[in-house]
Parts: structure tokens; C-alpha cells; sequence
């Protein structure tokens, strides 16, 4: 994996992949999927949506660090296959044969498999609406990766991939911040 | 159009499109060009990134509503264009030839060439993260339009079309809210 300078980090979420989000408690690694995220800052900052429902919550809320992997559609069956069972009952990184990378900054594992690797601290929690906001701290990508279409939930069970991809670079040059 | 269940309204979202937000200050309409967007509740609940730095926000702030139109892939340079010119100087409905059909229940228009409308209530600021929390009111879904593929901005210029489509509805079935 190589570093990506965290100016472009936004890049990698805001597309609206479904991503694969990684904590470790203390004593073990927990992976849970969301699809129901987006981009609040270029800095870069993130917001998802989470709370008790899932495992890793108290985890997220605990440590206050998490990593938020971006899957690539190879990986489609474990991505929906991590979002129906518990870190409660399950260590999925064994279950679904993913392989944990220790990180540089925080001590949720980065996931060797996926397509990219934002390391994460939690900056706020909005209760009210189960949002967490993330500030990303270090970012990679799988350079060498041959597939790289991310999966795009649709929330009905059904699942989008990336298709053609179209340049408005030109159109957009005064509003791409530096540094993109 | 034709109305689409409130309880399926988030799938027009959760995967990700880029979106045109529509409102009405009590004068004139506008609209602007969202990427930063996500699910929130499957009530529905969204939640939309925007601030003082889009022309729109005033309106927004104000009448405490809006529409969430969603663009498909033959619209992507007015969806570029919309996001690069500003409602202070412009009427983009007439500027990008778009059609405003008024809606049942907010001020702020459809927008007939989308794939789908959500009339919408803000329901929260969360001003120190600039987040919109909206609740679709009203759903709609251009059963007969033939291009149906949405746009998913990247961030960098680049733009990403709907490929192709994956079932896990079966994997899923135990996760999957009733009514969607």
C-alpha cells in the first residue's frame, strides 16, 4: 500500500462506496460494513452513521480511532457478509480471511485486501442523529490492485458498481481545491 | 412521475449520486449541486454537507425546505454546470433548460428531467459540521425515463456511472428494513 496525501483522502469517499470500517477494542479487531457515510471536509473529515446497533460502536466511542477501508467489488460477498453477522460472536477477520495491517497513527487495523486505507479519529459524535464524524489522519491505496471498482449499496440488497468514468476536469479547474 | 413508497425513499440515496438540490426563497427557485450526502434514517432521514458558501443555504436556512433531485448520466454537464455558476447571478432552471413541476407539499420544485424527487423538511442544522439533516416528505420516480444510471462525483473533476448491478437480496433478507 502506498501513502496518499490526505488532501486527495476525500477522493476516496466521495463517490458513496460502501466501505468496511475497522476498530480494535483493546484486545481484538472488529470490522463492520456502512454504507451510509459521506464527506463533510476536505481536511479531510467524514461522517457516518452508527450507533449501538452495531458491535463496534462502543469500541469507536471508546478508542475514539478507527480505519475506514474502502473494498473494491471482488470483495462483495464479505462485505455483505460482515454486515450480516457480529463482532459480538464472530472475529470476522478470520471468518471472512482478511488480512489486518497494523496502521502508522491508530491501533484499528488497516485491511490488507481493500482498495484503500484511511486511518481515523473520531473529532464528534452528533447523538441526536447517530453521526460520527472522522477526521482522517493517513491515507493509502493499493497501487498495484488490478480491480478497483468500488460497490455502491442501494439499501434494498442490491448493490451498484462502479461503470464508465467520465473527466470534467476542465469544466471544474476553479473548483478543485489545491492540492487534488 | 409516480409516487414512490417514503419507505423506499432512501435507496434513491444510500448509493451515493450526486444530487441537485432545489428551493425557493419565496421569490425565485434555485438550485445547487450536492455530492456530500448520506442516509441518516431509514424514516427518511438525509443528511446533506452545505453552508453559507452555497447561495442556496439562505433559503434553505430560511424556509426550512427543499427538493433532493436525482440526476441521471445524461445530465451530467448541466449537474457540472449547476455546481459552477452561482443563483446569486443566475436562474439556472433557465440558464440549464431544466423544468421546475411544483410539489405536494414544499415550495421548493421537482425537477422533472431527474430520475427522482424527495420533497423535503430540514429538520436540524448541526452548524459546527455545516450537516443538513432533511426529511423526505414526498418521494417520486420517473418510471418511464429510459436513462436511469445515476452519477457519482469522485471530488477531483472526474465523475462515475452506474455499471453494473449485483443481487445479495437473499444474503440479506434477515437485514433488509420491511417495506423496501
Amino acid at each position: 500500500m502506498r501513502d496518499l496525501k490526505l488532501s486527495r483522502a476525500f477522493t476516496l469517499m466521495e463517490s458513496g462506496p460502501v466501505v468496511l470500517v475497522t476498530t480494535n477494542d483493546g484486545g481484538s479487531d472488529n470490522i463492520m460494513t456502512i454504507s451510509w457515510t459521506m464527506v463533510v471536509a476536505f481536511t479531510p473529515l467524514f461522517a457516518i452513521t452508527t450507533g449501538a446497533w452495531n458491535h463496534s460502536f462502543a469500541a469507536l466511542r471508546r478508542t475514539k480511532e478507527c480505519v475506514i477501508a474502502v473494498p473494491a467489488v471482488d470483495l462483495l460477498d464479505k462485505v455483505v457478509g460482515i454486515g450480516t453477522c457480529s463482532g459480538a460472536d464472530t472475529d470476522k477477520f478470520a471468518k471472512f480471511r482478511l488480512t489486518a495491517v497494523p496502521g502508522k497513527v491508530v491501533k484499528a487495523p488497516l485491511i490488507k485486501e481493500c482498495v484503500a486505507n484511511i486511518e481515523c479519529r473520531v473529532v464528534d459524535i452528533v447523538r441526536k442523529h447517530n453521526i460520527v464524524v472522522l477526521e482522517g489522519l493517513a491515507a493509502y491505496v493499493a497501487q498495484a490492485r488490478k480491480e478497483k471498482r468500488t460497490i455502491h449499496a442501494v439499501g434494498d440488497g442490491t448493490f451498484i458498481v462502479d461503470g464508465r468514468k467520465f473527466d470534467r476536469r476542465k469544466m471544474m479547474a476553479a473548483r478543485i481545491p489545491s492540492g487534488v
